[in-house]
C-alpha cells in the first residue's frame, strides 16, 4: 500500500515533527510513503519512514537530480520534468493522502485529492470555503500517530470492490 | 494578450452572467480568452468573448472531442490528454487570471496562479487560509466589467521589463 | 480546422522553404497552424501562415516567455511547463499533422501521431522500421503545396461520423 | 540505481524471454526496474526482477487501477493520468534504458532517451534514420545478460561528476 504525504518545503518545526512521526507510523504499518521528494515536510516524512525500515518514493518536478535534488531519505527518486503538474500524480498514486501544514502546492494537491475522491487526512493544514464546496471533506486529526492509522484505514476501505468501482 | 478565465462547469446563474460579461469585456479590450474549454463559467466566458468578436482558446483535459467536447464558443479547441494536470497550463498561458466562482478544479488553478505569480482577480470565488498563506493575494472585484479591466491592467503591468524578469 | 506542423529547430534551408510554403498553403485553405512554437521549421510554418492571414498557435515547453521564447510569428503562445511531454499535445490538437524534416522531438511526435491515429503527411522526414511497425503509415509527399492540400483533405476525412467514432 | 525497461505490450515470445532475463539480471545487480507497468515486455521484465528479489516500479498512463491495471509483478504502481505523456517520465526516471522490441510507444521513449541523453541499450528494437540523426546512438546488444550488464555500467558512468553536470 502506498500513502502520499503532502506538505511544504518551508514549515514550522511542529510540522516537521508531525511529518516524521507520520512517516514512521506509516512504515510501521507496512505502507510505502510517496511524496514530492523535496525538503521540509517531504523530507521529514521520508526520514521517519526510512528510520522504521519503510520504502519511500519521491515524485520530483525536474528532469534530473540537478534540477530537482531529492531529499536524502528518498529511496526511489522519480523525475517527471512536469513542474507542478506532477502534483496530480502525487495524489493519484496514493491510496490515501496525509496533508501536513503546506503552502500553495499543497493546496493544489488537496484540491486534486478532493476531485479524484482520494481520502485525505489533514494535520494543521489549509481551510477553505466557497458555497457548498468546503474543506470539510478533509478529515482533521492533530495527532500524527492517529492520522497515520486513519489514513491506512481509509486506504483499506477503498479496496473493497464496491468502493473501487467508483474510483 | 491572453487572459485566462477559470470557474466551474456547475455554477449559479449569477456566475454565468458575470462570466459572460467578463468574456465580452476582455474581447472589447482586444484580449483573447483562454479557459478549460468546458461548460458553465468557461462556456459563458467564451460566449461573451465571441459575441464581441474576440478569440477563444479551450485547453481540454481529454485526447479528442469525444472524450472532452468543447463548448460551442471555443474557437481553438486544444486537446491535452492530461486530465486535470492541464490546469497548470490554463494558468501559465494567461497573462492574468480571472476566477469566477468555481469548484475544486478552480481551487487548484488559483493555487497554481499563486505559485507562479500570475495576477489573479476573483469574482465571488474561493476563500482560504493557512498561517501566512491567505487568499488575500486574490484581488476581489464583484463587478465583472471592472474585473476585466483590472485583469488587463495587471497583465500589462507584468510586461514591463523589470517585472518580466521575475516571472 | 487546426493542423499541426512538426519539425526541428535546426534544419536545412530546403526544409525552411518547404515549411513556409506549408504554412502559407494551410492558411490559404482557412486552416490554423499549430506547432511547438520555437524556431526552424516551426518558425517558418508560422511565418508562412501569418503572411497569408492565417492564425498560428505555439505550444511551448517552458512556463513563460523567458524559459521558452516563442518565435515572432506565433499569434497565440501557450506555455505548458511540461518540457517535451508537451509533444503529445502538439499532435493531439491537430486534426492532421505535417512533418517537415525533424530531429528526435519530431520522431517522438510522429510516434504519438501513429499511436493516436492522427493522419500524418511527411516531407523529407524520418524513416523507421521494426517488424511490422514500419513508417509506411506516414504519407510521403515532397511537394509542400500538395502536402498541405493532402493534410486538409485527411483532416476533413476524419470528421465524418464513422471516422470520428474511432478517434 | 533505477533502470528503465521499455517495450511493447504485444510482442514475440523471444522478446518476452529476453525481457524476463533483463529484469532478473538487473535485479541481481541490485538495480530497480522501472517500466510503463503494463503487459508484454513490461510484465516480463517485472517478473524477472521480482523473481530475483528486486524492486519494480510501474508508471501507469491512467488515473487508477481500473483505468490502467498494473501487471501483477509491479511492486509500486504509480498512476499519472497523463496517458502517453507519461512516457517522458519513464525515460527520465531511469539512469539508463533498455529497449526490448517495441511498438510506437517504445519509439517515442527511444526518442526521449536520445533527447535527454539517457544511455540506451537496444535488444532487437527500432531502427530509424533521417540525415545525421540515425539510431546509431542506441547500443545494440542481442544477449539480454550482456545488455543488462552494459546498462548498469552506462548508468554508473553517468554518475561521475563530469557527466552528471551535462545531464
Amino acid at each position: 500500500m502506498i500513502i502520499s504525504v503532502i506538505g511544504g518545503e518551508v514549515c514550522a518545526p511542529d510540522a516537521l515533527t508531525a511529518a516524521e512521526t507520520v512517516g514512521r507510523e506509516l512504515a510501521l504499518r507496512g505502507t510505502t510513503v510517496l511524496c514530492g521528494g523535496r525538503g521540509g515536510v517531504m523530507e521529514a516524512a521520508c526520514r521517519g519512514a526510512r528510520s522504521a525500515g519503510g520504502h519511500t518514493i519521491g515524485i520530483l518536478p525536474g528532469r534530473n537530480a540537478l534540477e530537482s535534488p531529492p531529499n536524502k531519505w528518498v529511496e526511489f527518486p522519480l523525475y517527471t520534468g512536469l513542474g507542478f503538474a506532477r502534483n496530480t500524480m502525487v495524489v493519484l498514486s496514493g491510496e490515501a493522502v496525509i496533508a501536513v501544514s503546506g503552502a500553495y502546492g499543497t493546496l493544489s494537491e488537496i484540491a486534486f485529492a478532493l476531485i479524484h475522491n482520494v481520502p485525505i487526512v489533514g494535520i494543521d493544514t489549509w481551510d477553505f470555503a466557497y458555497e457548498g464546496h468546503e474543506s470539510e471533506r478533509i478529515i482533521r486529526e492533530s495527532d500524527p500517530v492517529k492520522a497515520a492509522a486513519l489514513a491506512v484505514s481509509l486506504a483499506e476501505g477503498r479496496r473493497t470492490p464496491a468502493e473501487t468501482r467508483d474510483v
